[in-house]
């Protein structure tokens, strides 16, 4: 495989380097980040608008008040723990948040974001101890002591964000940078403490993996990387105390080499994941990493919504048994979009496989852009896909419990959601676009210019397109080498009908996977995928027994929903009527839909229900709305699944 | 309404002289006990046998192998906290075991058992405090202060416990008991704390209130009464603290005279329930009656599950929404079912509604028998409708984690339910038959013997009967004033064609709720009641979302389910024939059903997911087993709920 060492990085560079959060040094394709590829227009563009105008000082905002950030001068001013405020992890969510600043910065070269990185920085860096140490929670007088609680503490969770940061920081400022020193000498201290003869221990929270591997790769010490592996290779043996949940939860009952799906706490799992990915391909290990493809094909096929979340249970936050996949109870927690996107591009990366671009097209445009409000200043923690009552909107003021799922909340008391929302939409630029020798790939689509270095030369692109409301992408060449080279171009796996047009204009029927274009290409020379986008009926698998009797709308990658307020009734009544497909009709896409009247009897269970049903009014059109777009209209009743019209049913 | 009047209990006496848990002070219905109702024949008299003769020693032997009495004492030796043991609940589990021990005791008189009774109460009466606090997790030095953590430390809810079997032991020991003495002092310290002007909190869960209003019963204590009616009414003003789980979970959020259904952790709900019931019948408080028996009957409309059980969320052990009610993640505690038991009975005998004893029938039937296991010797904690993998069995010695439901396990580190089973069993005859003025009624079936006192005399009745194998309750009048009196026998609200034969001969066709004969009795009149027990299949409601396509088949009041172990696949592609009945062969039912084989796809979600169904293999004839009988041959798939074979549907 070719190598991808990071090229030289310039120190205070206006313009950011490589910045991409995932730099593989090997892979059947090799990612082009922000220094490559600029997002600037439809979509995806006004996303990172919003993040960088409002949710990252939001949540600044947010942690600042509530003490988070607070909790760093406290540190160094001796107030701890009497001062300290917060959950146990609250350090991480600063991290992420210096990790989406630096991306940010990078991003537009704004000024103000970079005063505002040096200043929240700053802070962190004056508590970290003279070892090298950082953390608020541990470890000083009156606290428990370092390490003491590896299940629950989060304390190499807090320290990965940390590294992730700095990751970020190095890939956008350069290596020779105060915080990345800073660091380097927490990376130094973990493997001090828990390197060959030290702590034999592995954190309850898997992060700390896949945030070594990407130190390694930016720094090139070796030490890190064999300290990931370390924790990798430890964990899965009951080295973490049992706990009620099972030791399933944090991923010890079983080492990742040898799990076939993944199990457990569902952001723990595909972190951990994320991380093995990343240890497989500095090592060469292709048995981890089928392993871990496998796990992971696994659990597209079995534990994943239709909205790409992934999580069915409430309890311990963790994936259910195959094919248990409830719409009201899905979990589906927004971090765990966040870790499937992450997973899936590493594996992406390595393997070339669309399935997994599939995956991340599927979950960022359902679950992670749906996790924010309009506006920025409110979040789901959790996805349901039918909400079952209206909820009440959280005062502006009010901190949730996080699995509250009825109206997105300004803050949780567990805020991690929020903070991996600012990081990912810093740099989604990351996913756009990869190379390899042979050409251009071109991913996920958005108005956008990618730039690819290639043997032969350097190829411009502009992408003009209005995915995901039209399938039209259009790449037009801007500069291209003088020989041959493949531009391919992904045809996403739901895309029926799908036509690729050529420079010269011939156009040709394209299936799912990567279509192709090589050739010679001119400056001007367009290409054109066109991809259908009328909506669609989807159907589970027979085995989601949840959904037996309902049905799904789909256009394009987009997943629909109905609400109560365009159903005028509680969604809980509705049936449609599949014998005519679903139509676009002004600009919103209706299905046929009734409504039933049920009579309340005093149990729930007979041989002959049909009774209970006392008629349903007139049948009717009924529009749905992007699934992402759920609960912008107040408290409302929502399904993704609805049930279906079916005359032979007892029950209708 | 007529006084039930405790009556003079003596001292020492061989007999029991009431013998039962709850001697409403009014009521429709007056209970009777053990002193009146003795089991001897048949489903229940065979429960009661494996109580005395294994789980009651089971589940003492587990106790003192992992120290839960041994806390009692440590406590007195002053080794406390350093030997302390087992949850910070574990108390209590010893005082349910005291509250069977003394029930059983005075069932059949066995002396073993009032052996049994005097050496595992002396050492928990040692640990008494001198001003009546017991507790063994609290108020020690080096321990947290008593009563520091209202919302989990469950010392008042352990004391409620202790205070039921004080209760048991005045029932059956009468009230001079030394036993007795220890309870009271306790009670006594119990409002000493938290009367008027004291401490102004409530426990966390749910027991004292229960426990307060049977002690004022007992005693005649007036201020025990007032001490439960404090409680509950402080209840549901936030006055716990706010949790993650949200101030429903224990019923803060709303009092319970304004609450509409049952929410929240379900047995603290239902305990809290049936306080409030006790409450309401000795205050007279009609209001508060109807309030809670609304709440009962939504809870049974819309929040319970086919078998009775109650709780669908696993997090927080709580109920779900309305019509909530998936089979696989089925929490259905068996001390849920025992509560609802307890609950319902309070209700029955406030209103006399046969559809109280329905639910007592159904959930002791379903819930309640099926958790222990054959042997006596392992139990279910939670009962779910959809066991999707087979799971292993825990070995002999393991302490299994309270959820792990594939499997019945020996002991589980929170053994609430194993202790809740033995005195609901140790108490069965309490569920029998009542008494009014006009004459006796019988609720529940089973081979006893059951004496009455009416105003013109004493009834005896014998009563014999095959159920739940056999409909056929025959009622032979032993004995029986020279004046008329009413003879009603319950017909369960699933019976459709029951008939009544007099004595005379003459049959009737009788309808679901009580059937009534009344007339002079002679010594050797027989009334039989007939209620059909063919299977027949059961729907649900259109709005329970998760058994949407399924079918489940009863017979009498037994839930019946179908095993892999039978079917000779997983049952998760099993597909039932609805257009036949299901029927008896060879003394089992017997549905027509086929197994579905489904390719496995890359994603569950598609277009025309009827292409992943390959095809079905040959229909035939599948036994269905009491749902009670699951899992015990070994790990294997089981569900309730069949999906019903539907050409019309897409998925087959």
């Amino acid at each position: 495989m070719p190598s991808n060492a990071t090229t030289p990085l310039l120190r205070g560079a206006a313009a950011p380097v490589r910045g991409l959060p995932v730099v593989p040094s090997q892979g059947v394709l090799r990612p082009l980040g922000m220094a490559d590829v600029t997002i600037d227009d439809g979509f995806w563009a006004d996303l990172q608008e919003l993040n960088a105008s409002t949710m990252i000082e939001h949540a600044q905002s947010w942690m600042e008040r509530l003490g988070w950030i607070g909790n760093f001068d406290a540190a160094v001013e001796g107030r701890l723990p009497h001062d300290r405020r917060g959950r146990e992890f609250s350090d991480s969510e600063i991290y992420k948040l210096l990790e989406a600043i630096a991306w940010e910065g990078a991003r537009t070269g704004d000024p103000a974001m970079e005063s505002r990185f040096q200043a929240l920085s700053a802070r962190v860096a004056r508590a970290q101890e003279p070892d090298g140490y950082l953390g608020t929670m541990f470890g000083r007088p009156g606290q428990r002591p370092r390490y003491s609680d590896l299940e629950w503490g989060h304390e190499l969770y807090c320290l990965g964000h940390l590294i992730q940061a700095g990751v970020a920081r190095a890939r956008t400022a350069g290596l020779d940078d105060s915080f990345v020193d800073v660091v380097r000498r927490a990376a130094d201290h973990v493997c001090d403490v828990f390197g060959p003869g030290g702590n034999p221990g592995v954190c309850g929270h898997p992060e700390i993996e896949v945030a070594l591997v990407e130190l390694f790769r930016v720094t090139g010490e070796r030490r890190y990387l064999d300290q990931a592996r370390l924790f990798v290779d430890r964990r899965g043996h009951g080295v973490l105390a049992e706990i009620e949940f099972g030791q399933q939860y944090f991923q010890d009952d079983v080492p990742v080499r040898d799990a076939t799906v993944l199990d457990g706490h569902a952001v723990r799992a595909l972190y951990l994941a994320a991380g093995a990915v990343d240890l497989a391909i500095e090592d060469d290990d292709a048995d981890l990493l089928a392993a871990v493809r496998a796990q992971t094909l696994a659990t597209l096929a079995t534990r994943t919504y239709l909205t790409g979340g992934m999580g069915a249970h409430h309890e311990g936050e963790s994936f259910g048994q195959d094919f248990e996949l409830p719409p009201d109870r899905a979990y589906s927690e927004t971090c765990a979009g966040v870790a499937s996107v992450m997973l899936n591009q590493r594996l992406l990366l390595a393997t070339g496989e669309a399935r997994h671009a599939d995956a991340v097209e599927r979950t960022l445009y359902n679950v992670v852009a749906g996790s924010p409000a309009q506006d920025g200043r409110a979040f789901f923690y959790t996805n349901t896909l039918h909400q079952r009552t209206p909820g009440r909107a959280p005062a502006e003021d009010e901190v949730s419990p996080r699995a509250a799922s009825s109206l997105r909340a300004p803050w949780f008391a567990v805020s991690c959601c929020p903070s991996n929302l600012t990081r990912t939409f810093a740099s989604l630029a990351a996913y756009l676009a990869t190379v390899d020798d042979d050409g251009v790939q071109l991913h996920q689509y958005a108005g956008s210019t990618i730039r690819a270095a290639l043997p032969a030369g350097v190829v411009t692109l502009r992408v003009s397109t209005a995915y995901p409301a039209d399938g039209r992408v259009e790449v037009q060449v801007l500069d291209a080498p003088p020989s041959a080279w493949a531009l391919r171009l992904r045809v996403p796996g739901w895309a029926q009908g799908a036509t690729l047009t050529a420079p010269d204009g011939t156009s040709t029927g394209v299936a799912p996977g990567y279509a192709e274009v090589r050739q010679v290409f001119a400056p001007r020379d367009r290409v054109v995928l066109d991809v259908p986008m009328a909506p669609r009926w989807t159907w589970a698998d027979p085995r989601v027994d949840a959904v037996r009797g309902q049905v799904a709308v789909e256009r394009g990658p987009v997943v629909l929903c109905m609400e109560s307020v365009d159903l005028g009734a509680d969604v809980s009544q509705v049936r449609v009527d599949t014998a005519r497909p679903p139509r676009e009709h002004d600009g919103q896409v209706v299905v046929r839909a009734t409504v039933l009247d049920v009579a309340k009897g005093p149990w729930p269970f007979a041989a002959d229900p049909v009774a209970l049903v006392r008629g349903a009014d007139a049948a009717r059109e009924v529009p749905l709305l992007p699934y992402r777009q759920r609960a912008n209209r107040g408290p409302s009743t929502m399904r993704v699944w609805m049930p279906v019209v079916d005359p032979a049913s007892p029950t209708g």
